[in-house]
């Protein structure tokens, strides 16, 4: 079986996603579509970045990620299709790949070169979806594009570890649909700076000292119900491995989120503080 | 062919729902999946129920429904299986499922027991997802959790009758897409009391005399025709069996749904009175 | 294979979407359904007709595609069933095929009747669900209904030209995710009347004098770079054939779409006024 995944910021109102998915299933009848996003904010390689991030891996080696934002082919942007961590992303050149890749090398990456095969009229999800169809079949990138060795990089949006080791400085990059907040800080980062030191989270004037291992990982007593700790802000680490700060039960559309009630918006700065 | 359906309270946005699939069809490539909801309100189980109970029939026998709203294990939660209707549903023992079953017994309900089988990491999507495609490929209830024989009560949002069978009180349990309001008294409990009675369907200060077949049932004549009933109130008995409070064409982003224009909401009351 | 897809006002927060993917896959396992768009503006029947005109030329010809806008079945209004460019199509008489069909005529056009063979309480939904799964198994028209040789008119909505040629007058019919404006002025109007001669596209106190063949396509320099043109208005034939006034780089949710910055809307009446 090949699957296809769709990561776009179409919304779902137009018939972009439906057209594209005709496309798909016109030059490949048997592939297996699924959807990952398509209410990614306009343009917003970040958030993109973040989605196709945290979908991936939920899915079998082989499956090829498609993704649609800012995806406009121009002089400074070429169209790329890469194999990273034995998956396949196709995708412009214009920073998601680069902020998805960060800690590992691709397998291989190249410079889309069919535009001239195809019509005239050929939209850039025509390009990705032969391409993509292309690869779903077992077929090669060598044979769709020109090998390239960097992807353009990308330099916003990246946690950094103050000099002496006693800090890590990173950013929220992504509100949840539960209007948790997502910042940049990786567990993997986290553990090789804290070596076990105490800490504070930071952000705003409020700050976190304990990091929970689930939401509910409250400690509860006769008196204090797990009802009780409802609305309270926390701290952990998520599916994704990525320091999230959450509100327990929160409710986006009220006013009790993380994002509402800390404050907190997209590209805000979060510290870690370690002790001594 | 095995079918497994969604309702959840994720969003379309982030990449919950994507990743979810991307477990199922990695664990069970034959499988369908069906998108039921993933816009219930947050934490909100009787919509989820709702939506469930609407939907679960149009499937055939045998589907697994699998419920992601609310459904982190605590203490004070199992997660659970049941086989009702010939339906099979995966959820949080948290009243979804209680409510949905009011009126028939279920055939078979397990507190699941494969936490401890999973990696140490693995959330509750993972344990549903493993679940619901050891179901689909026809496992048994039993070599995934441990037989129970109740499911946690739900008290709130039950239609009652008065003691002198005149009076049916319920509430407004849903408002769909179009403005309508979805109540708890069945078309069961309505034909049952009513014994052919006259009525009067009343909330806030308006009543219905009246239920229509159909939303356009309207006498119409050459000089009424049924573009003069636009906007027009109506309460019917909907598809699911459940006493809906309607306007006819209602255009629920303008002025005049019924959740609107009748200035109905959420968990209000209706009274159904019968004459003599 | 066979594919059926949907295109309805249903929403994707009610159970509706779920319910008809059930009864199709109860009554045709093997089928593939792709969603169009569910969020079709309630009952409008012009944004259901441009989205389905611009989705169905992506699917394989012999696709179905069912349309759940406006469909109720009424003394006045015919559910049917049509064979147009090798598609089909499943609606109700209401005007969204009169306007997907305005330069090409039908091969087969036929009024549902099957109805009454349907059980009492079936639904519109169930009647096109029957008739869809009956189409998309091979199944002949004339089965399910009665041969019709006219759909009911629709006069609204259609680009003139003025007696003199000089001017093509148009409107606003649907604005996309992306704030863009797209107009029922087509690529064919447009080059029939123009004959080369030089135009200015007229709305509200604005004009534009050139067309661009895809969004980006902007005269770059080293001092003006692609990025200095984000937020220029701009004028191009779309995907899809039709005129669409549109804002580079626009972010329908902020400030700068065509939609929002150049203060168009729905029904707006666009002018393109050729020179001599």
């Amino acid at each position: 079986m090949s699957i296809i995944t769709l990561t776009t910021d179409f919304g779902l109102k137009d018939h972009f996603v439906g057209a594209l998915k005709g496309k798909i299933i016109s030059a490949y009848q048997e592939v297996t579509i699924i959807d990952v996003s398509h209410e990614i904010d306009l343009f917003n390689i970040f958030e993109a970045s973040y989605c196709i991030a945290a979908a991936y891996k939920s899915f079998p080696k082989g499956t090829v990620h498609l993704i649609g934002v800012d995806s406009e082919r121009s002089e400074n942007t070429q169209h790329i299709a890469m194999q990273w961590d034995d998956h396949y992303f196709i995708c412009a050149d214009n920073g998601i790949l680069s902020a998805l890749t960060q800690k590992k090398v691709a397998q291989k990456i190249v410079a889309i070169n069919i535009h001239d095969r195809l019509h005239s009229d050929a939209t850039d999800m025509d390009v990705f979806t032969t391409v993509a169809c292309h690869i779903a079949r077992g077929g090669l990138l060598n044979v769709i594009g020109k090998e390239i060795k960097e992807l353009k990089p990308i330099n916003e949006f990246i946690a950094t570890v103050s000099d002496d080791g006693k800090t890590i400085k990173g950013s929220v990059i992504y509100i949840d649909h539960f209007g948790n907040c997502v910042t940049n800080i990786s567990k993997r980062l986290f553990t090789e700076i804290a070596l076990g030191r105490n800490f504070e989270i930071r952000f705003h004037n409020k700050k976190i000292t304990t990091l929970h291992n689930q939401y509910s990982d409250f400690k509860t007593s006769e008196r204090f119900t797990l009802k009780s700790f409802e609305g309270s802000s926390l701290a952990l680490f998520n599916e994704n491995g990525y320091l999230e700060i959450a509100v327990y039960k929160s409710i986006s559309k009220t006013v009790s989120s993380a994002h509402t009630l800390l404050g907190l918006k997209f590209r805000d700065t979060i510290t870690i503080q370690f002790k001594n």
